[in-house]
């Protein structure tokens, strides 16, 4: 194996899978278990940051909460900022809100309108891609505050999920480290 | 001023002040904009990782979701694990969970059983210390999985709320770069 797919696989194998999570048939991939493993938390940084090095990124969004253990690493790595996306009535400036589907109902996400300028080339990170309905909104809100959504970038793809077809709809490329079955 | 009095200044002066938020009255110190300046956002955990180098860490606790922020990076700069506290049902492996009051009723916090071994020497990092109910809660969650906690970090220190004194009577000690009135 080369260095990288040596890494990849140290990732995937951080990764704890916990059955019926967070109902019973659903195997659930547990990033936690990632993050307190140091060699492979920063492996998992240090990936991203070697892609997306040098290719203008302005500014890194994460989505909350897990987003956030990404995207905010990356983005002081890049010597870029961060702007989160939260649920809504947690930021307090002004903010553009776009809602998404759920299995069950809707949910929203909310992004602070003078968080990104036009002009902005923008990385969103996440810890994990299924069907993509919160990136969506993300990339939605993002190209609503004038940037440019460069990619989005995931630890997981759960690639049986249809969240990179989704994507790539958008106009969106993905980049993940790590794929599972979602099914 | 020292080289540290002037970074302490530029990271408070990144820090927006929202007034009226979330409800009249309230003058919200809003750390998003310390997170959107690379420069602010970098000595924020510069200093951090300074303070705890060579201290005998052995993981970093953040709770859900602001903690993510600054516990995270300090975390993969110190080489020791990350470990969320986080809103009940969001851990899929078995938890401890601890409830803690709000202004009105309460709510819950939940650590990983596991995550936490007795032994472990934890620094525990948020971003903004007000009266302390839930570091008190990732307190205790930590010391019932048996770690010593070693300090409790954070970005700002709403001074006049108390906070510092009740973490005090839990034999915590607490750090923070930037001090401001509550009230």
């Amino acid at each position: 194996m080369t260095a990288t797919a040596q890494q990849l696989e140290f990732i995937k194998e951080s990764i704890k899978s916990i059955p019926d999570y967070p109902k019973p048939g659903i195997l659930f991939r547990d990033v936690t278990s990632l993050l307190e493993d140091p060699q492979a938390y920063a492996a998992t940084i240090a990936l991203f940051v070697e892609r997306y090095r040098d290719q203008g990124i302005t500014k890194v969004v994460g989505t909350e909460a897990r987003g956030f253990l990404f995207g905010a690493p990356v983005a002081l790595a890049l010597g870029v900022g961060f702007v989160p996306v939260r649920k809504p009535g947690k930021l307090p400036r002004a903010t553009f809100s776009e809602s998404y589907e759920l299995e069950y109902g809707t949910d929203a996400l909310e992004l602070h309108k003078d968080a990104i300028k036009p002009g902005d080339v923008v990385l969103v990170v996440d810890d994990l891609l299924a069907t993509g309905g919160t990136i969506e909104a993300t990339v939605k809100l993002i190209r609503r505050a004038g940037g440019e959504v460069k990619d989005a970038a995931f630890v997981i793809n759960l690639f049986d999920l249809t969240g990179e077809t989704r994507l790539k709809a958008l106009g969106v490329n993905c980049y993940s480290l790590v794929n599972f079955p979602g099914h």
